[in-house]
């Protein structure tokens, strides 16, 4: 990594005094090493290069939009996340309370929101509407996938003078706000545009954590005792339990970690085998039922995706092929090689699916929650834009979109978590 | 119902004074009405006709077996149901410390531990052992489904010497009990055979409430909230939740109630069809969706399967044969539907599965758990045999298991619980 | 107890037909007998005498208010309790979407908001405002103890055109909703007066359960585990939990049923000593913590109060009085005497308080509140008066306010719960 | 800060191969930065001195200790906290499974049990001991305040043969820790101590986070939804609740934004005033009341205790010597307050106290002790000793227990929690 790809976009100097009182400002040129160890960072001295780091977040003294002409709007995109409600109601309140801006526009299921051809007017956010909705799951604005024409999404911003949007969303959600961004800047418009970056999986780079990810592990990990207790209660009896993990398997990871009753991890990030071959999952799973009577299996949705590419495993006993979901099809394809070897087996499927992601952030993730979108309200008031809200080594940072949509996060097999869930499962 | 119908079967004439002090006895004869209207019990007497009631439940001065030479035996049989371990536990505590029965063994995975093949060694259950399980979901004994001959069982409750036998379990479960108390008097042993309702359904006729089906409807209905917040999380969202319900609907019914963001309850107690005909959910969902732009489902898994019979149901849009789960027709049918109306959707499918009934029951249901057990102990003490523990009018009874086998129970149509949901649902 | 005390007070004949359709009507004279054993029934008809019955709850064929000139008001007096939100939900969807009722006020401050000296005006209920209200704990409507004049309340319920009231609270509401009736009897008006009972302590004579009370035990138990992990977290640990129960002891013995890690549970029904003396709880405590060298204690708020007439009792080891905590003294005086006999001990103590009524209504509780409002609005529109919603041996049953007040429930120490308890802690 | 302060003691070089297979050692010498800022980083380097860094936990290729010759031991010391049994879990794992170390002692109620003198034998831990142990609050070993002689424990750790003590526990225990780590490189013996931060209010300097501390925060965040029922549910209702925190307000600083109805934070790390001077609580108090009509305040337990020393504010209106609560001190104030300014108030106290402390730790926190456990067991096998296990930067890392016992970690009020606190409540 170089220092440069680490480097902020802003809209102009920002030149007005900041309304908040008593407040810790942030210097400008504050940042966060990407790298921690001291050596390495002493390397990059002598060599004479700038230290990779991100911009550290915070309320700076200056600031770039003036809040009595501020209008800004808030919308939420992709799936459902624990914490969006908290996150809405932090960038509301900070902008009102705080900052004075006198409109906040509540954009209605996403950018389709900004698209009149729907017809949905926005809700007028304030203190009172946003009250309370912190202890609700889901997101009071709606969500909604898929695109809009950038052109008409700027052209609704522009007529209803809005001049900071926060997008939160995942990786889609982050590269339309980054051609937002690119639009306003081709018009050359004064327009902030700040990402906040949802994923449950926890897989966007540069960013260490993500909102919302603590509560789906806590109840993933929750869920896991029940899966156990089925597994347990019947004679050699099989919990399989599948949770969100599309390419990475922080979840399921982690679920392993917090609730250490899983016997067998499985993610998309490691190969595994079923009938024969290295780490076989099948004769592996017999051998330890015949000793324990028992097992539990955690399966990320990502995980074995390679076996629906083969046709031979795409069909059940019936022949009927399976949808592509690899719970149905490791629970179809337990009970027939037992069966096949004489060994009597019960599976208890548990599909966790969106159970844990329409539940309301707490504790430690609702704090995220509330600073985080503090943060990205001072970023954009400082006239940040085409910036994603990072978190690293401990602080909050800003990221440019385009370094956190680069690649996809996965798990590191070397780092503390794998090599934790490794020493506590099969394999 | 006549009063003969009620009558309970007993070992012999209970002579031992009970060991048990300072307890408030329930007189020999004590009865519980099964019905409580004033006019229709006065008609009885009118006629000159016995009034039916069954037997009430508790303490008896004086008792049957001799507790210093008795050896009880537990086992758990069918399905998990929340309370399992609280019963099991109030079990022994009531044999052990309250009548001073030496030996209590933990019969393992149900029937099958009273046959030797399987050489399953039982558990010796005490304080010790017992102590903290309340607090576990599943079985300490672990349960199995399917029969072992009643020879078989009744030889081996002989060679242990075992004079009370405590089956906790459904339907099945129960006529295994009672096929043994027929073997036991073709013996002419004296041996107590108590049946322990065990119906997450609660379905078990002459029984209005049985163990674990509160802390079920308690998670069902907490469930609930988060399906609403997908369906209103995304535009034209429905949130479809399929819970257990083979054959009666109470699950969902109830979890209706408890949690009223539920706008369609799908049971097998009423009949609905899809596209076309009374009650055709399609039409009336689509309706719904452009007027609110969301809906909840909750739907039982024993409802709808009349769709599975017929051939044209039985498929998904790609010519897949669906596996009899209703939840997963109504999903692939929803969308196509929609999809056929050009009317956008989004369903998020939420199968409860083992959720419920996999943790341990709390609060009123742990009581009931625990008084429930007590009065199966005091009934085998007392030399009842052949019945089955009940609840009838707010009170603990013993029922014939011939009574209680007799028919499963369903939701009266007319009842104030079904009364109560079609009022806050559609139909 | 004799029949005539039963009977229910109505402002006149029902001659409207009612508006529900598709309803399973309760037939006039339907009733739930007070005593459910067939030998007691029978010799009251022998005797010639009326049963003495509970006139049953539900909706009925004919009504007395025509609901489309109809105004009801509802209002929450005294403390908070589970499920008040979920109780003022159902009856605002019964009174608008069933009956059609135009107009749903909800008072502020219970009977305070009655008065218009305090300038409050009344929330219009409707279908908007209780949506999602089930999920709060607390009362949307406000609270508030003391008395207001009757007049005054009668005056505004004329002024506002109000036809029915519903008055959610405990003994003092039902008392303050008796006088409302009465003055509107004197004044011949045609108000339904219809209390609902609201008591935490579940201490309502005549009625076997009271909504609240099943989520306040759930979370009393469940509270249970971490005064015991306290305690044996300790060496010679005493975990002292003191919960709601002035007068009657039903939480504090419901939750220790729930939980059963109590080793001694004090209620307000059983006399206790300190020192010396019958039940003398000191020296029975230091004798279990030198063998099992922790202990787990649950009071009743109300119990042990004698402590505090006698003068030297009520100061601490500083010689300050305490403040008739019975908590606070337990904890002063378990720590001197074991100081006194050279015992180490560390006392824990955890007061439950409000924490356990602040909470919503959840699961069969939440169940009861929805079909115990739905039945007090039929009451209601049936033209009764003056009576209090009542559940009786598993049913909903209307109660004279005179009978319901007559005296406070307590714990039979005969009773199933009370002998549980005592099996299973040490006096 | 200098680098050297950093500098972790070993008992010597470690000439073992590790046993661990297919793990990401860390290298000996990787470190992790005290400061993150690039540009200070760099002033350090271009002055010449070595960058201020933490020793990088994680396993090592080399080792100390040889695992089959050792013996450790595992104590937990001081008040409870969420985890324990967690840490003891993965301890125990972590040194069997992984290291094959044949002996795990679990030493009994802290120092104590390595004092002969109590006759506490230890309890022999291994997989099956500690399955299922993360599911329960408190500490399997129990825990005790107060220290023991050095010398007698040095003592009992030799003729153990133990070469392993983990000794979890808060700042005293960590001392004692030190001060037997010098006894044993007095007598020059080869025992690795290693200590594991436990506290609750996550006070211990040069350490971000500790264990146990994020699930109290989860517990205190869902009680202030209770504490907000209470405070609006009454005319003028004040909601007040304390938590931990003596002399850091961490929890309640987090608490307040974990679920923000707070609306005063009170901490120890703020003065305040209660009728007059700056920061006066009770005049903004009613004036809050009477614009509003209810307030929620959060108190940590060790805020405002000047008012304990002045004599005039530690007796109550009956003139009684208030016992150093400042939760009872502030009760009483308010309601002395208003009463002399005629303003009607409702106080409703909540003391969470251990209810927060006492429970399993859960989610994120469960894999934080997981995997700090883990680390814990490296650094002894590596022959670290007189350290404690820190974490930094997002890192786990090894901190000297003289730099950790320094001086207690307090909330910096120019920090992003204590801003984001004052953002949302009234000072």
């Amino acid at each position: 990594m170089t220092a440069e790809e680490f480097r902020i976009t802003t809209l102009g100097k920002p030149l007005l005094d900041s309304p908040l009182k008593e407040c810790a400002f942030i210097k400008e040129g504050s940042s966060v090493v990407y790298e921690t160890d001291a050596a390495v960072l002493k390397e990059y001295v002598d060599r004479g290069e700038e230290i990779p780091a991100f911009e550290q977040a915070g309320p700076r003294e200056k600031i770039f939009h003036d809040p009595a002409w501020s209008r800004a709007a808030i919308l939420t995109a992709g799936g459902l996340c624990p914490g969006l409600n908290e996150v809405i109601k932090f960038l509301t309140l900070t902008l009102k309370q705080r900052y004075k801006v006198p409109v906040v526009y509540g954009i209605r299921y996403g950018y389709r929101g900004l698209n009149p051809a729907y017809g949905l007017s926005p809700l007028m956010l304030d203190e009172q509407v946003v009250d309370g909705i912190h202890e609700e799951g889901g997101s009071i604005l709606g969500s909604s996938r898929g695109e809009e024409s950038v052109e008409v999404c700027v052209d609704t911003l522009v007529r209803m003078n809005v001049n900071m949007l926060f997008c939160i969303g995942g990786d889609g959600t982050s590269r339309g706000a980054h051609a937002i961004a690119e639009e306003v800047k081709r018009r050359k418009l004064s327009i902030s545009v700040i990402a906040i970056p949802k994923t449950i999986d926890n897989d966007i780079s540069f960013i260490d954590t993500s909102f919302g990810f603590a509560t789906a592990v806590l109840h993933a990990g929750k869920a896991v005792t029940g899966v156990h207790n089925e597994a347990s209660g019947a004679y050699n009896g099989v919990g399989l339990v599948k949770v969100m993990g599309r390419d990475s398997g922080f979840i399921a990871a982690s679920a392993t970690m917090a609730n250490p009753f899983v016997n067998y991890c499985l993610v998309p990030e490691v190969d595994f085998n079923l009938e024969e071959g290295e780490h076989a999952l099948l004769p592996h799973l017999v051998e330890r039922l015949n000793r324990r009577h028992h097992a539990v299996i955690m399966v990320a949705e990502g995980a074995g995706q390679k076996f629906f590419e083969e046709g031979k495993e795409m069909r059940d006993a019936s022949g009927n092929i399976l949808k592509k979901d690899i719970g149905l099809l490791l629970k179809e394809r337990i009970t027939r090689y037992c069966k096949e070897h004489n060994v009597e087996v019960s599976v208890k499927y548990f599909d966790l699916g969106y159970t844990i992601r329409s539940v309301q952030a707490e504790g430690s993730d609702a704090i995220f929650c509330g600073i985080l979108a503090q943060n990205a309200v001072h970023a954009a008031m400082s006239g940040r834009t085409d910036m994603i809200m990072g978190h690293w080594a401990g602080k909050f940072t800003h990221v440019p979109i385009t370094l956190a949509t680069r690649a996809r996060k996965k798990i590191q097999l070397d780092s503390p978590l794998w090599t934790s869930v490794k020493s506590i499962t099969i394999f």
